[in-house]
């Protein structure tokens, strides 16, 4: 076998032994053996190079089943760091998760709003170190940046912004954040890393075909298939939020018509509300009360509003749950999924209202409801999410070093995030 | 390496080395090293192997360059074949190809209107053996069957039929047809098919995401990412037909609410044209003219009428045309798309009328765009791309043995068409 055909494999074995040994908690080798269908010549052989490398532990020794008691192998998971960073208008969110993708340290900042790109690139380049001084983590632990920003992506940097983020248009700034954080950046875009995250945290995966559908200010989708996140010809798939559920609906500032993101995104639950003065003074909309209008505060306040009942309020948030509903539906037709898990910031405030209603359009409209359902779930950490995969983003570079190419289709490859920087040495 | 890795890596390397001579024609040991990245003792070992399975034929040697002339290898065409079968209302397209995939003989007979699923089932075993005898292939170099169907499909048979074929909900077509012929059956759906048709054919694939979008009757679309058909959970992934653009539409035969194919299918077309009498009369509507009305017939005759310039005719393509645009942006917003081809009967009659409808509507809408363009055509085999892909399944399962589980997500397994059923022994 070539040397390339055998990296390759080794690249494989070892990824694969580290994802069942994070996914396991503590497991013997012949655990290993048995989950992985390796024989023990190879798990003996890439046990080995994990321990040499410090990314694997041994620790103790399993009950006795009457032979030998087995040695346990667990993740060094303070053996590597990585930190996920999710910009958006709104606000920004900072994790750092440890070889295990738990979340050792999160901070949330001031969102990008109106500031200058290259401003708050350097802001984040401090917070990011903040991160990591207050927690004491030595930065030559610190594996990179995982960056996630809203679509669509093109190397480098954010391509057709939406209108809250037109600055950041054409800014490389993935390249910026590896000059000022002096590492390496990996950008994503947040529904394809709030879609890692739910896999990262067990919400989604394995070797289900599954979809998170994130609504943050905007609306997409992360696609993970077989526990492979699936990126598309140019990291953009999965951007459900344009996608029309109105042929002769209003034009969106993509320059489609009809666009889900359009008719039902929160701004139109926003704008919905606003139109009503009553309920616009009643839940406190910003710009009526406070100087700076944000869609993000005003979703939250009036699905606040519908929790507590209020009619109106709720009245505006099911038209656009049912127009999600819609979308979520030609998801699951187009994909044929059985997981569909509802996550990101505005999920996290309205999911309760959005839930049972996309529930029940997959339930009566799911085209291949005769051969099974599609299991629709809210996520446990849809506020944080995005931040989490951009980290998962990071970790998955590790545990699949870059470019070893192994055999799957190139826009599947679980080693590749949608764009990697270096920093300039 | 364990027995289970190795025939896993051995599997998937004679099915790679078997890729490449049959893309290539013809093709030398080291032109196959070069390909494939294998090194000489692998590729050696499995092109030994597939000489002595019959596969692989050495054809004389290349142009000297310089050094020793190269033995050319070429598949065995003759070796083995394979027998699409795509079973419709309209008609049923059988085709034989060899294992190159290159069509020797092909028959349309009476499509299954209203008769009963088992005497299709017995005329379909007695037209496959007429299609073999025919062409004096002895019978055990026949590898199966590829059976084509309108989606959504379960294990065994179809499962929600269109209206037009409800007497087939439940009957399990597969183990009947395979009973009947005594030979494996492979059953997917007409969409799926077509699109590996048309990567069989060249149309698509690679290292591409592509799609086919397929209207027949119905209307679906099969994807290939990568060269690897995406089948999703249950094998009914890509039913674009029934994905919503226009969420008050009317309702669908499928029990959902404005799919396209409702809005805009053939036989949403013909009813447009059957309301204006005058057209009907002109174009010759079957039922109108002759007894059995047929969708399929009545959506090639407008077709002619638009493209001989009729302009009632051509409005209400063009209509049609303008929704199945936007299903079109849908799937490449979700898909990522970089390649998509129309393809099955109906666009084979329609195909110039539709083609610069949707290419506008990707040119003008597609969410990407600033990062890639969406590369429209239309098919060279736009009316026996489903055949010809049903024997392509054949084709591949035999290329990659089934259940051989090569370490891909499950549910893009090349290995693994939706159905399989052997004739009991």
């Amino acid at each position: 076998m070539s040397g390339q055909a055998r990296t390759t494999l080794h690249a494989s074995s070892k990824a694969a032994v580290l994802d069942v040994i994070r996914a396991a908690g503590t497991i013997s080798r012949v655990g290993l053996i048995n989950a992985t269908g390796f024989t023990g010549a190879t798990i003996s052989t890439v046990v080995r190079r994990l321990i040499d490398e410090g990314l694997v532990l041994e620790t103790g020794r399993a009950e006795s089943t009457g032979g030998k008691r087995r040695v346990l192998l667990q993740l060094n998971h303070a053996s590597r760091y990585a930190i996920g960073v999710h910009l958006d208008h709104a606000g920004i969110t900072y994790v750092l998760t440890n070889l295990g993708g738990a979340v050792v340290a999160r901070i949330t900042r001031q969102g990008a709003g109106t500031e200058e790109p290259a401003r708050v690139v350097t802001r984040m380049a401090a917070e990011v170190r903040a991160l990591v001084d207050r927690v004491g983590v030595e930065p030559d632990r610190v594996l990179g940046v995982g960056l996630v920003t809203p679509g669509p992506l093109r190397a480098s940097g954010m391509a057709l912004t939406p209108p809250s983020m037109r600055k950041w248009e054409d800014y490389p700034l993935d390249r910026a954040l590896a000059e000022e954080t002096g590492l390496p950046v990996l950008l994503d875009n947040d529904a394809t890393a709030a879609a890692l995250g739910e896999h990262w945290s067990g919400g989604v995966g394995g070797t289900s075909t599954s979809a998170a559908l994130y609504m943050g200010t905007g609306i997409g989708a992360g696609l993970v298939i077989g526990g492979i996140t699936y990126r598309g010809t140019s990291g953009n798939a999965g951007e459900v939020g344009h996608t029309c559920v109105d042929a002769l609906g209003p034009e969106c500032w993509c320059g489609a018509r009809g666009c889900v993101e359009a008719l039902a995104g929160p701004a139109a639950v926003v704008a919905a509300a606003r139109a009503d003065q009553a309920l616009a003074r009643m839940v406190g909309l910003t710009g009526t009360k406070r100087a700076r209008p944000s869609v993000a505060a005003d979703f939250a306040a009036v699905s606040r509003a519908a929790r507590r009942g209020e009619p109106q309020a709720l009245a505006i948030l099911e038209r656009s749950a049912r127009y999600i509903a819609v979308a979520a539906r030609n998801l699951a037709n187009t994909m044929d999924l059985d997981v569909l898990v509802l996550t990101g910031p505005s999920f996290a405030v309205a999911g309760s209202v959005y839930l049972p209603i996309v529930r029940d359009e997959l339930d009566r409209g799911f085209f291949a409801r005769a051969a099974h359902q599609v299991d629709v779930r809210l996520s446990r950490s849809a506020a944080t999410a995005p931040a989490i995969g951009g980290a998962a983003m990071v970790l998955q570079s590790e545990l699949v070093p870059l470019h070893e190419g192994m055999r799957l289709p190139e826009n599947l490859s679980a080693a590749e995030p949608a764009f990697l920087t270096q920093p300039s040495a």
